[in-house]
């Protein structure tokens, strides 16, 4: 699957490496010896575009019916190349197509590979696509860092570091926005993480920082969603015990929504991101009138439920330390995350896609940074108290600000956290098109299986999208849906990333020395610096709480991806063709093991002379009255194929035959050996009970011999009533009927 | 297999029916069209017989090296006739080779069919063999007709009844044991209650009386093994705990010996069945001593324990009933399981067979009912209390009476535990004897599993052990390993099994008039009517406590079987072979699915060019500059093979195969379609997920076509460190290289 969408070209554009077209002469003039395969000779016409069909007219004579391709669901293009309509590509089954018409509901129709189209984004439509993830982040990012102070019990000393904290965290974003802007104008087709670490440090630094993001984007859906319903059972406390299974059904629904192929429409996210900033700007503004106009001072909230600092006993500031600061501040910085999200949408933007993307970032910078200043100084001089997420019927810090702005069960209450929500939910389901696309481009570069490559019928990465959901619901599940417990595991890998990327773009301006290199050289390095420190920052003071798990997962990951990746390799590199490749060169002796003589028996050997005039039929028993009957028959039959009896006093079958077929092998040793296996299909499940898996286990054993190929000659039992809808399911079981013992 | 030894005889002995040989005369006309399938021939040298090695000598020349069969684990014994010596048939890879010597040192090593032999039995040494199931039964049965008033809350009262029970078991014993008699004679080759019934009554007469059988060979085993660890519990009181886990060693122990092959050795069955008379006699001796020594009046034994009428309080006799009693009658019946053994076992008497099985079964007959009386006198006159199997350290009615006798952990006490131990245990294993050769019979006449005819390395019907071994532990677990929990489920079976065959019995009389079969009938009669009243009673008053169990599961059973046969009749008579059983007639059409123009590919297209010269390539595509690739290399390569582009735009591979598949079908509706499949073999489990298994769905699918054929062109990891290893163990996994979506 490419991820352009295709065009039409002529063979006559393709170009062929010169190495390329004699290794295929090469190969060609081997098969001159023999004629071409035959496609439409007199009696044996065959007519593999499907234009006629044979029908018996007078007995000798034949007729052909022209014109009748639509009938079997396919539409000419060209000579030799047929495109399969959606009539051939329907179920055929009464099962198959009820299965197909429930998907359809649920997910809808199949759509066509040329659907696959690329909105084009106004800046006032990308900010709200791409930022709903970094926007988010104030509704739990601020509330992170005073959530340390209070699980240490000193929550009242909060108020002595909060406003030093966000001053950092206001430095860090600076950097992240300003090195980004360098990414965006050398990465025009999109700089995500993985591609510019690839690009500019290798392939070990770029899977360093597609693990990275991979773990973070697993975490973006369990952190959102478990904060989305946080903000509702702030609201409606009676759904409190409720809210792990909340938050898989919000998963649920947006795997189902992103399994249906919901583009990243503007319009779709323009409305409740916009509502959000409104939402935010407006509590912020109306906490600040209650201040400036007296209703509420510092500490003077106690008419209002939540507010004031009455936390627990204060403590000692020495028993505070630089560490618990440094945990705030790491806490603190989950703030951050979302922001590398305009730099990979580069090249979903209107023309000047670069600039308008840059324009974008920043507007998207300083909406954040005002948000979160706005929330944590409000904080500050409200006094809000925050509440231990562990103990009965929690609140979130922005129900509580919303609370003092329009009043609880008010109708911008209401607002403030619907809105929340609602962008919560957006930034989970960014997630869910970051997560496939990356497993896409490591697929694509053959660092995760294949079939993360493939688009499902909606046109959607499915199978990345379904891992997605599994991964991010076993998070929930574990941590109970409690964000506070999950932070210590996010933004550790956004930060690896960011760093990862924003070193890999000093590297490139060093090498590249394009004009303006110096400016953006700095920035970039500035960038990497602040990420670093950040990055190490919550390594160590994180690590106990949670940290180490991910830094197992990252490595784990890399590895997994470079045997993957080696494996694949081996597969383009260390393929092995024992068989010749032309046809004259091609000499098959066939072995056809038969328990009896009859009808299936005689069309497997038929099957054999057909291929070759070298056939041996092989009877494997230990019952030598069976033995001399089978002669006898044999002999009557006229002798055709010549009958070789391997008596097996010990009942065993598989390894006197392989035996058997090594001794053939030395004989002939340039020839290719052919088993012929009669196979049962059985129609019933429990029919597999009843015959011995012999051809199962034998074809298992002869597929890896080398050069050895195996032919399946199928029988079926008549009139079986469930013939027909077995088939259609596919639920094929192989039996035998080779084995006499 | 065989039952017979199979003896060596020329194929000029065998007579072919008439039909059969003009069937075959036809069949062999349509063949001679074509010449033989050569064998010798120049160059093309293929010897079958294995009698020479093909070796390079000079370019162009090649010798013939004569009398190697040695090495290759084949001796000859005719033309065309090999027999696989033991070498041939050992594993060949270390951890096949390593699995193999581990299950020589457990089970011995692998034994030729020929091996298998029948030893003849003295009378003396079949009632030993043959009379461990019946002579055991005295270890459970007087006590289950008392525990039946002790269960009641009437113990007490037992002993107005036992000798009145005691006296009717006795009469049925003598009718069951005169009717056994006429059997003998009539079947000298074994008439066990399947093939008698069978015989006489038809099919399903005796697929019951097998349900019956099999039901009873399970519990057999269950409560025999539950008995002898009662027995064991008694003496050593700290073993009770551990009952469950006991029983279960047990019967693992009976499973692995029997696996092993434990033949019914005289020698092996004789000492601890004559070890058993000898201790009941003497215990029973012992104890009547001690009665008329006056040691031990009636309920005056205080000075021994366990003994003495001390039950709860004493019961009305109204509220005993007759229905108690009948129930006390039924329980005291499953003493008489087992006494079909010696009418089964006919054939190893030594001649007279007849004669010398009759005069054996009178004289189990006698012991039996001899010691049963014994017993249950005894037991009245000493008036020995019976335990509450769930109270605490419940004792066996035999470890009392041996106390009473020897005295508590005396040498004669142990003797009497230790041999009753032993007999239950032969007991048991002769159930894992019966219960294979049944199910032997069953699946002989197609009624069940083809699987239980096969006879396992060490000439056992390893199948059947192995269920027989599952099945009894499942209600070993189920029960506790309480024997008069099971007793309820018991011994219905039997009686039903009894009734069937006498009935059959008796139809055979009337049918055949042989001489004196009035006399015959007579008896015969008798004991079908006593056996199908005791069938009745049981049937009745146990229904609640587990009858009905039994009551479902042999309807089951039958049911089961006849579906079976109906399966193995289908495959006799209703096997489609859609593909032409004459070379002469069968014209193959190859498709080859490809995905690119490599070795793979050219392999696949080779092998397919050999078979026929009507060959299409099919390319299954969505992208259109893969496509003009594509056909840009098919035309440098020579378009030696038709290509056809089949472009699905859906991204769907298998059904617009299919249904292009079955367009070509329909314009050569007369011709056998190929598929032609390179399979990628997977050399580590884990590469399975890494490639779609597009190629093993296909192959599922295309199985249910009927009359297409599909051949699988394999092709491995070159250098693979695993592939050697593997390909030792069979671990083939099937993938693709033919989906280009």
């Amino acid at each position: 699957m490419s991820e352009t969408p295709p065009e039409l070209s002529g063979s006559a554009a393709v170009q062929l490496a010169d190495d390329e077209v004699s290794a295929l002469r090469q190969a060609g003039e081997a098969w001159s010896l023999v004629p071409r395969a035959r496609v439409q000779t007199g009696r044996d016409f065959i007519d593999p575009d499907l234009d006629g069909r044979e029908e018996r007219g007078r007995p000798g004579e034949r007729y052909l019916r022209v014109g009748r391709p639509k009938t079997q669901g396919f539409e000419h293009k060209a000579p030799g190349w047929l495109e399969a309509t959606s009539r051939a590509t329907a179920p055929t089954g009464d099962f198959a197509r009820l299965r197909r018409r429930v998907r359809s509901v649920l997910l809808g129709a199949p759509l066509p590979t040329r659907d696959l189209i690329h909105e084009r984004l106004s800046k006032v439509k990308a900010l709200a696509v791409l930022s709903s993830d970094a926007l988010s982040s104030v509704a739990y990012g601020p509330e992170q860092i005073v959530v340390v102070f209070v699980l240490a019990g000193a929550g009242a000393l909060a108020f002595n570091y909060d406003l030093i904290i966000m001053g950092l965290i206001g430095w860090v974003l600076l950097s992240v926005v300003l090195s980004y802007r360098q990414t965006i104008k050398a990465y025009p087709k999109g700089g995500g993480s993985y591609i510019v670490a690839k690009d500019n440090l290798g392939t070990l630094p770029g899977l360093i920082a597609a693990a990275a993001l991979m773990t973070d984007y697993v975490l973006t859906v369990a952190v959102s969603i478990s904060s989305g319903i946080f903000q509702l059972t702030s609201a409606f406390p009676g759904l409190v015990s409720w809210a792990v299974p909340l938050c898989l059904l919000a998963v649920m629904l947006i795997v189902g929504g992103n399994l249906r192929g919901i583009r990243e429409s503007g319009s779709i996210f323009a409305a409740p991101t916009y509502a959000f900033l409104v939402a935010m700007f407006a509590m912020i503004a109306f906490d600040f009138y209650r201040i400036v106009s007296g209703q509420c001072d510092h500490g003077a909230c106690a008419t209002l439920p939540h507010v004031g600092p009455n936390y627990p006993a204060t403590q000692a500031l020495a028993s505070v330390g630089i560490f618990l600061i440094l945990q705030a501040f790491a806490s603190g910085c989950s703030a951050l995350t979302g922001i590398e999200a305009v730099s990979d949408g580069v090249p979903a933007f209107k023309a000047p896609e670069w600039r308008n993307a840059r324009t974008t970032l920043v507007c998207m910078g300083v909406l954040l940074g005002a948000m979160l200043f706005g929330i944590v100084v409000a904080t500050h001089i409200l006094g809000v108290r925050v509440d231990n997420p562990n103990g009965t019927n929690p609140q979130a810090l922005l129900s509580k600000l919303a609370t003092i702005a329009f009043g609880f069960g008010s109708l911008g209450y209401y607002f403030v956290i619907g809105s929340t929500l609602l962008i919560l939910v957006l930034a989970a389901n960014t997630a869910f098109s970051d997560f496939p696309r990356l497993l896409f481009f490591l697929a694509r570069d053959n660092f995760a299986p294949h079939q993360f490559r493939r688009l499902g019928e909606r046109l959607a990465f499915s199978n990345g999208i379904f891992v997605l959901g599994v991964l991010a619901s076993v998070l929930i599940i574990v941590f109970g849906g409690d964000t506070s417990r999950l932070i210590p595991l996010y933004a550790i890998g956004v930060f690896l990333a960011f760093t990862m990327s924003q070193t890999g773009m000093v590297v490139r301006w060093w090498r590249r020395k394009e004009p303006s290199w110096r400016t953006s050289i700095i920035f970039n390095a500035i960038g990497a610096t602040m990420t670093a420190v950040v990055f190490i920052v919550f390594a160590v003071v994180k690590f106990l709480e949670g940290a180490w798990v991910v830094c197992i997962i990252i490595p784990s990951f890399v590895a997994l991806f470079m045997a993957i990746h080696r494996h694949y390799q081996e597969v383009v590199d260390h393929v092995t063709t024992e068989i010749p490749t032309s046809p004259a060169r091609l000499k098959p002796v066939c072995i056809v093991p038969v328990a009896e003589l009859n009808d299936v028996a005689l069309q497997s050997l038929a099957m054999a002379r057909t291929i070759s005039d070298s056939v041996i039929a092989v009877h494997i028993c230990d019952d030598e009255e069976h033995i001399a009957r089978l002669r006898a028959r044999w002999d009557v039959w006229g002798n055709h194929v010549p009958l070789e009896v391997l008596e097996s006093p010990y009942r065993s079958f598989t390894r006197p035959l392989l035996r058997y077929i090594d001794a053939i092998d030395k004989q002939r040793s340039d020839d290719t050996i052919i088993i012929v296996l009669p196979e049962l299909v059985a129609t019933r499940w429990w029919h597999a009970l009843l015959h011995n898996q012999t051809a199962l286990r034998l074809k298992a054993q002869l597929l890896f011999r080398p050069g050895t190929v195996v032919i399946s000659v199928p029988y079926h039992l008549q009139h079986a009533p469930h013939v027909r809808r077995l088939r259609r399911r596919g639920e094929a079981r192989d039996n035998d009927d080779i084995e006499a013992i």
